[in-house]
């Protein structure tokens, strides 16, 4: 059962104020529930908004939290004036100190993404989503020349969702190899990928929770057993120390801490831009 | 050339904190350049990134500006008292007013992602991408009964983007067919779709973009002409149309603005949680 509710306002999608606000929370104790309201765009749609958080308000019988990025100050204030709610302000917080700081006045820019379509980065990150759809699991061994970082590590070790995030968050060609065990008889790397040292990056994962993750799909199968797990993670470890390819444990990290410390391992200029 | 330098410095990724300071730049006319500073996790790493942030101030001569997640008072003191840069701190920002309201005191807790992978939202995420992957561009008819919506539209028109953005911000399990000209000629939806009319949600395009899109691959194509493009989109249009399925156009749309429109029209439950 929730404690609190948590409204998240926004002429936009609001997915990155219930981001930060969800960051925010996790400082208490609470467990909210936290309910977006995107695309909150009219003074018809402020209205509907409004009844909405004061019924939440007279059936809980405690105020919600409001978090809101609205930069209209018409829609701001008739929200901060009717609504039975605590008002954050997340955007005039900190554009208004900023306005002082930079010298200028802020722009008043509603639904900054409306041509976002448009922009040569949009455009690259769509080339860059295809090129690693194409070079998931070791599909193809074409253009990785392309590839801004190829991962390598055992069959489900993290390598699809973190290659997926790379393409998706930050815009890069990211191909993925799965280490097999025909690579460990050999105790080579696959042959495709010796040119390419530069550009790999490891991923391996605690032998247990590998076997958990494989039993799901397989159970009771030789893949996912305790023993040919601890067996393909200590290969596939050796293998990328003997040739010198930095790695990282999935085992505990989430999507976005493996992403952020391949991007500071291999490429820290993606840190800045 | 740049205008402003600003930092993000996070004690996780900080990759929400750059998201949302994007998000609050937009709202000027300057064009920063921003850098981000993950896993500030220790005095010797506040120490580094305070020698980072001064060297800039020094070479451009004016003040960078530093959003902040860092949660450790002491890490956080000592960055406001010695970087020459503007400091905003997200968090304390919110946080102080937030223990008033909620009448208790926040956890200052770092790292909160630590735990993440074991959690059962976690397994559900990787459970989702899973799917979506294998249901990518309608690779296979089985299990439409665990999806939880089912995008249609013609090549090219976003379904494979949205697809994998739904799975990985959401967790869900999304499948995406094309309509292709079969489809149009027997004027009728793919016959395995039909039992789940409830789930689909179609995705239009202006042709003109179409066609832009398609060159790219397939110059001067038969697929990729302009004269074709109308005409498969006009057909898939007036199929959706008869058969009763919402759909829009994600042709000036972000991706997230996409996605967040398929929740509310299909999957308004998700937009609170």
């Amino acid at each position: 059962m929730h404690t609190h509710t948590i409204f998240v306002i926004s002429d936009g999608t609001g997915i990155t104020a219930e981001t930060f606000g969800t960051a925010i929370m996790a400082q208490f104790e609470s467990k909210p529930r936290i309910i977006r309201v995107p695309f909150v765009d009219s003074m018809d749609k402020v209205h509907q908004a409004v009844r909405q958080i004061n019924h939440v308000a007279e059936v809980e019988k405690r105020k919600p939290i409001i978090f809101t990025t609205l930069v209209s100050q018409e829609m701001l204030e008739f929200l901060e004036a009717n609504c039975k709610g605590k008002l954050f302000d997340m955007f005039g917080t900190f554009v208004r100190p900023l306005e002082v700081e930079l010298g200028q006045k802020s722009l008043h820019r509603v639904g900054r993404f409306a041509d976002i379509s448009e922009s040569k980065e949009y455009l690259e990150r769509m080339e860059a989503i295809n090129y690693t759809l194409a070079h998931d699991d070791g599909q193809t061994n074409t253009d990785l020349t392309g590839a801004d970082v190829i991962l390598v590590g055992v069959s489900r070790s993290g390598k699809t969702p973190t290659s997926l995030y790379l393409a998706m968050q930050f815009g890069l060609k990211v191909a993925n190899y799965p280490l097999i065990p025909e690579d460990f008889d050999r105790k080579q790397l696959p042959p495709a990928l010796v040119p390419f040292r530069a550009k790999l990056f490891g991923l391996t994962i605690d032998p247990n929770r590998l076997s958990a993750i494989r039993s799901e799909r397989r159970p009771d199968s030789k893949y996912a057993s305790l023993q040919n797990c601890r067996y393909e993670v200590a290969e596939a470890e050796a293998m990328m120390r003997r040739s010198g390819i930095e790695w990282l444990s999935s085992t505990t990290k989430s999507i976005e801490e493996i992403a952020t410390t391949i991007l500071q391992e291999v490429l820290p200029q993606h840190l800045g831009h």
